[in-house]
């Protein structure tokens, strides 16, 4: 990694311009070429990784130069250090023994697309920005819409529309500023200090970093307590029952969070139920279904979404469950308007008849920013390279290796199933035994966390939730397979033989 | 384009599903292969190409089937979709003969880079969940520190730290967040509707757009006049007195968004003088650097920083003009922990003891979202392959074509240079000649626009600035070379003179 240490400035000499060509299409080949084996290559052997990485912080920081080099290095260097230096500190999410969080699944069907669009380097902010953009998206949100049977009023081919964010944070912040910007428009902006937004102590983390983003009072941001009784969903008789005592203080109900699939334990909120609620109060519904909603493409599933219609907005993201890469949030909104009316720009140097005459979209005028990329084209290929049928037999085969593991669970008795499996997440835990008390027993749940993910053979992580401390085995890694499954237990089971014959010792 | 027209979900029927492997490495291999051939002779071939595209609204939508396919089809067919319905509806970003808006800079290094990110797909939110992720970044962001010579203290060496962001959009966004916070600390919450924000009528037109998604009170965004005397950069003394009216009036400056090389004109606001207003005020100072920012590498353009070391905040995209595709944008901040007070999250699911231990950077809390990619390699492998110099060298030689085409301009006593170019924008348009009056001459100038743009050889756009209607021809696309400048410039003579002629005729 040859680099000067310092003052590399006063080293600049002048090179022959002509001769940096950084896009010569053959030296492009050929370094593309070299790419694709290498990472082919790292697909082969990834089972050879430890699947969490073994380094101590500060590990890369110590093997690299201060500052960069003065003068090329060949890419068959630079790929010899991505092996040596790189690969030890990756924790492999594509590990088909990654078992931890939720997967980020992947596809070849997507790789390709991705390089596509990296390919064009569109800056798609309008339409006339490049054409395709604008619409492959639409098209494929709309196709996507379909696969999930929403209705026609979250589709440009009826009243609606879908546009690709990044990620959940950013479709809920660009909602909430739209029916913020709503109900301000008409109580007067001075008043943002009585809006209320509501979720429940399961919703995604990122829910409330978004609501303080917006300008939402950070003491008007309602988590409402979720038991275990009712599975950690959310109670549509609790929602009704903090919003008439908001309403009652004179505050404004504002915005639901609703989940489709929590983070911690894939539960599911009632969206019908909750949707009824909100509706009386004039409350933009969101539906966070980022994990969960992928399912729903197969009819089975489909029920849990029950009362979308009713909903204002929904996000999805594919990079979990739908094989795309990082990253891919899907929003569908019931009124593009709103959103528009909230997050448009109108730089003159952006103008031109098309996007004046209003007859086309300007997807710079649904998010954040104004550049993006021409995203659809990942889930354009994935679609068209697997098909639907393909795309519900691997949401099935997921499910049904967690519902194996979930077996394997069932049939050790020093084991529980702590929250109903939904989907490909399996909640459990070594039960009390022995009158171990349960501080000890969390103990034990720890420990056997850590040894087993210290071992690089497996990667799980754990949640707490109504209390209690438990170990998350997230199943859906694109190259699990059943075996990967019943060698995890296998592990779990030895590891937890080696603690429990260490509390009798 | 094989699909099914509806009803799709009635034609579900069970496929083997060990038969679906998304991931197999070898089919991976072909494929990828397949698109890098693809790729290279898109950029082999890209002149054949107009540059704008021309096709008319809804052209795609019209093509392609209403739902998606349920069986799988060919990478083959793709490819020849692609090339066949999607190529069409492309305005080419990369074609050396774009001129517009500001370039959108590639290179092989940044490709392969990107290739390698997808690669691994790791979800860097913190530390233990890919440890290479989070510290190569913040390697890699002090490198590019180093380059521009910003003071330690946007360092990780230093006080400091780097992050790479999607957008600039959302590099304000964070910094606005934390400015707001630390104020709203002292004064309350209830008096956000106080906070008054500033920057000049040329600050990117996202930059009002954030400040509304932050809650700021519209009423409350300063968006001060710039002058052509000044050359459109923001007056320090005006800036002094419009803080001290909002001063008096009992509202709290809060932020100010300086701008090195707006986005119209490549105008620069003066840092240091700003700055020496600003501070009075206790205001956060970013630098909006998106474009211009990459030019303070080289040695010669770096005065355009100076002052940096009074700033809180700078933000610059790489993907404008180093060369790494979209979407790149570097902020550095001085004080990270402010940025992480207000953006960071803290659920369960994401604790491990090393994160606890506050001995390791975690980017969730520097950004909106949670999730995100592996973004530093691409920066590294474009730092390491091409090395600084030849960097240096690829701005040097950026500014010496258009100052090769601004020579052209002044060549012609049609025309004239509206805007001193600092970089390598040329701000032109035909000037008053024949006794036309303006309306008419800004007429010719939109003609002239539009039928260079409409011949598919070349694509420019415009701006307004100070009322007057101006062409922007913005040198950089990374293919172009000195004879597509040389190409333009001749057509842009040749259709003035059919257009002067039109005008006796």
């Amino acid at each position: 990694m040859g680099s000067l240490e310092s003052e590399f400035f006063t080293m600049s000499k002048s090179v022959d311009s002509k001769e940096f060509k950084p896009l010569d299409p053959e030296e492009f080949r050929e370094k593309a070429h070299k790419a694709v084996d290498f990472i082919a290559d790292y697909y082969k052997n990834i089972e050879n990784y430890p699947v969490l990485s073994q380094v101590q912080p500060g590990y890369l920081r110590n093997r690299l130069p201060k500052t960069p080099p003065n003068t090329p290095e060949s890419f068959d260097i630079i790929l010899r250090d991505v092996q040596n230096d790189i690969i030890p500190g990756m924790t492999h999410w594509l590990s088909p023994n990654f078992f931890a969080f939720f997967p980020a699944t992947v596809s070849s069907a997507a790789f390709v697309g991705e390089m596509l669009c990296n390919c064009f380097n569109a800056v798609g902010f309008n339409w006339l920005a490049s054409p395709a953009a604008t619409e492959l998206e639409m098209v494929v949100m709309d196709w996507l819409a379909t696969m999930l049977q929403l209705p026609k009023s979250f589709m440009f081919s009826g009243s609606g529309g879908g546009v690709l964010q990044s990620t959940t944070s950013e479709s809920i912040l660009c909602t909430l500023v739209a029916a913020r910007d709503r109900v301000l428009e008409e109580i007067g902006v001075q008043h943002i200090g009585k809006l209320v937004v509501y979720g429940s102590d399961q919703t995604h983390s990122t829910y409330m970093k978004v609501c303080k983003i917006a300008g939402i009072h950070p003491h008007n941001i309602r988590s409402l307590p979720t038991t275990v009784e009712d599975d950690f969903s959310l109670s549509p008789r609790l929602l009704r029952k903090v919003i008439e005592a908001d309403v009652a203080q004179g505050l404004v109900p504002l915005y639901l969070c609703a989940t489709m699939g929590t983070t911690s334990t894939t539960a599911i909120d009632p969206i019908k139920h909750l949707a009824n609620v909100a509706v009386d109060y004039r409350i933009w519904i969101h539906v966070d279904a980022a994990y969960g909603g992928s399912a729903c493409i197969c009819p089975e599933y489909r029920h849990f979404l029950e009362g979308v219609e009713l909903v204002d907005s929904l996000s999805l993201s594919p990079h979990k469950w739908l094989l795309t890469y990082l990253d891919c949030c899907c929003l569908w909104v019931k009124n593009p308007n709103l959103i528009v009316d909230s997050l448009s720009t109108n730089p003159e140097y952006l103008k031109n008849k098309i996007s004046e005459s209003d007859s086309v979209v300007s997807y710079k005028d649904w998010q954040v920013g104004t550049g993006r990329k021409f995203k659809s084209l990942r889930l354009w290929l994935i679609l068209r390279s697997y098909g639907v049928t393909n795309l519900q037999n691997h949401i099935r085969t997921d499910i049904q290796m967690a519902k194996m593991f979930e077996r394997f669970v069932r049939s050790d008795p020093r084991f529980e199933i702590t929250v109903p499996r939904r989907f490909s997440l399996v909640c459990f835990r070594l039960k009390q035994f022995n009158g171990f008390d349960s501080a000890y027993i969390e103990l034990l749940n720890k420990m056997l966390l850590e040894r087993v993910n210290s071992t690089g053979r497996v990667y799980m992580t754990h949640t707490v939730v109504g209390g209690v401390y438990l170990l998350r085995f997230a199943v859906g890694a694109t190259l699990t397979k059943d075996c990967h499954v019943v060698a995890a237990w296998e592990l779990i089971k030895e590891t937890t033989d080696a603690l429990v014959k260490e509390c009798y010792a």
